[in-house]
């Protein structure tokens, strides 16, 4: 059979590992998939570190749009990054015919319906295993070593950059700002970090897998967002002392109840038992809970050249197997049948139930903990555990820290605008969400 | 589409677990399928309480073979177990042109060859993610998500009923005898738990995973099987004093240097910190390390009714898609192509290079120690780290506890010969083997 003729545009990291991947295990590859599968063209504005990589062995371009529309190129591989030209390219590529593999979550996130709904239309596949926890399979288990499954919730450590400097923080009980600027020196986080410590790239990871698991489409506007930039390290050593960690999770939970679903990215204390804590500096994890299987996790490396480049490559071997096969035998790239996708409603975080860990500066004077058990009482919210401890702010305050459990968002928000009102509340509450992903 | 006809011989636990999934989830499962799965026909000799569970929605038999012959069937699910009968109708399915799906690891293990073979010569598919940790679906995982990769090692705890004994042991202090006896009660170990506790039950699991990993045929007959009946608790208290676990584990690993694959069941000391070593009770995990993707590791129920289902419905799923493709879409049973598997040699025990705990039981005089890193540098086997002991056994005893770096087994065998035949050293040494699994 001849090979699959794959065209790499952008030739960056990922797209350099990408192609040593696809040359040094050409013979493991090819003995797997019957079919040799080939980089005959990449694209890089700088064609001379192009060439300096690919040597003959691979035509190089300037302008991705070459590829995008080349007769000899049976799959694009984006790696562009960015929602703009990216998209114009694999819109132009599906166009032309050829099916597509790509790492960019971004992209997917934002335009996924269109993008989907094109490849359908054209009869074409659109893959994206390394868009989501990179090298591992994720995407794969989902649509299919789980599809015997109703699946229930999932929740990842899906953001190695913000995994990485929570780790520090707790293991070195240093301040965010201090840890991201070591990251950044380290290069875990990017000059421009936003996208990471906000939670947004978490969240398209999450609007992708979210849609996969229960069949609906890519939302990731509705996605709750919230980042580690106003994490303490005083809270990560509290949570501690209760047997919990603090990472920050992707988590879309079924709500038959509220008829909908939950989609939601924040810092979560965790129990420290739990494999998920154990999951420590850059490396990501994806728990998932279906009702036949139970709970599963799978664990890897979430980013770097050859990990992503692993899970490009995966994906081409599916493609060099199948691109030949009719559509109804390939798996539809968001795991359910187009025509059978669900517009489940994404809940307001207001309607989302989780427990909650509290922090209160409060006055060191007797009665403040009755008011505030009444408050919460009054609210419906019960206590699962209260600790105080000397506050570093001065002599007559103390730091309090409440365990809740579960509660409806809404009640917790109410009950904390009448806390806050209280005269020895001194500070702002800090409130965080905790799960126990069992 | 006309919906997938499915044959379920063996309606017993895991049979019963197939038949409710598949009911329980048809609407989820034909949302991703596109196509119906229906369980069409039963066997299992208890009429009766085959008609309790089925009703009326499927045709119940008692005898097996006259699934295998139906002309209404596309796929046959075998759940005999053993490895005479279900050869026979496995073999019988596939001359009558079904597909199969079957949990039986023994089967596969020992009659491999003929029947993937058999398989092959007709174009059709056998197919066994439940043979392997139950519903974690590693077998797609290593045939599919990490078909990028050159697998250097895989080492899995695949065995629920030795993983939830060596947790007790370790948590209780109990001994191995003590322990078994309450597992049997509790139904985590069989009346006759011989498979088990002896590692042969994992070792069909290894055979499985070596030949998909590697691409060499199952070599069940090679694989090193040693299991935890002689198991102290005594050295599971001294590996944990020195940061250990002890795991029973099944390793695959490349041996480049020796022209070979290590196939290996054994008890093994597991770094603490390591997350297979969290990895508790019945619960299985299976680690694998790639040159493009590192390691990853994939965590979750190893056994049970609907676990177990989960990973039959998976299989069952990829061949309603995939049934009506011709063979070359489909992905090899071995995940290599048949014509590419290579006789890899599976090196005998001798040639294995791990680290070694050895604990021994010794004269409580100087000089001891002296005599046995003599004997051990003799042999080119270098110290990682001594501890000596209180001795349970008299006063004039100490026990001795080494960790040794890597060495080649047979050195490590010939060293314990003259340190056995110290005059100071009292008992029999134990010797077990230790992976840092990084």
């Amino acid at each position: 059979m001849i090979p699959l003729r794959i065209g790499v545009m952008g030739l960056g990291t990922v797209g350099a590992g990408v192609f040593q991947v696809l040359e040094r295990n050409s013979g493991e590859i090819a003995r797997r998939t019957g079919r040799g599968l080939q980089v005959t063209q990449v694209s890089r504005r700088n064609l001379d570190a192009a060439r300096e990589l690919v040597g003959d062995r691979a035509t190089v371009v300037a302008d991705p749009h070459a590829i995008a529309t080349s007769p000899d190129i049976d799959v694009v591989v984006e790696l562009i990054g960015g929602t703009t030209l990216a998209r114009d390219l694999v819109l132009l590529a599906l166009r032309h015919g050829k099916h597509v593999v790509t790492a960019n979550k971004a992209l997917l996130a934002v335009h996924g319906e269109e993008i989907f709904g094109e490849a359908r239309r054209l009869g074409l596949t659109v893959s994206f295993e390394a868009a989501v926890a990179g090298g591992i399979p994720v995407i794969k288990m989902l649509r299919e070593g789980l599809s015997a499954n109703r699946i229930s919730w999932l929740a990842g450590i899906i953001n190695g950059t913000t995994n990485f400097i929570l780790t520090e923080m707790r293991d070195r009980g240093l301040p965010f700002a201090d840890v991201l600027q070591e990251a950044q020196r380290l290069g875990y986080a990017e000059a421009d970090p936003t996208f990471d410590i906000e939670g947004v790239d978490a969240a398209h990871k999450l609007a992708l897998m979210g849609a996969i698991a229960f069949g609906m489409p890519v939302q990731f506007d509705s996605v709750y967002v919230e980042g580690i930039t106003a994490l303490h390290s005083q809270d990560i050593r509290y949570a501690g002392q209760m047997g919990y960690r603090i990472k920050l999770l992707g988590i879309a939970r079924r709500r038959d109840d509220a008829g909908g679903v939950e989609l939601r990215v924040h810092p979560t204390l965790v129990p420290e038992k739990c494999l998920m804590a154990s999951v420590e500096g850059a490396m990501n994890a994806v728990m998932v809970q279906g009702d036949a299987v139970g709970t599963t996790l799978h664990y890897g490396k979430g980013a770097g050249s050859e990990p992503t480049a692993s899970a490009v490559v995966a994906d081409l071997v599916d493609i060099a197997r199948l691109a030949s096969a009719a559509p109804e035998h390939r798996v539809p790239s968001l795991s359910f049948q187009p025509d059978a996708l669900q517009n489940l409603r994404v809940l307001s975080i207001d309607e989302v139930v989780t427990a909650f860990y509290l922090r209160l500066v409060v006055a060191d004077r007797s009665g403040v903990l009755a008011d505030i058990t009444r408050i919460l009482a009054a609210h419906d919210i019960s206590l699962d555990a209260v600790r105080q401890r000397e506050s570093s702010h001065g002599e007559q305050q103390t730091d309090l820290v409440v365990l809740t459990h579960e509660t409806i968002e809404s009640a917790l928000r109410a009950a904390l605008k009448d806390i806050q009102a209280l005269p020895s509340v001194l500070q702002p509450v800090v409130a965080l969400r905790k799960e126990e992903l069992a």
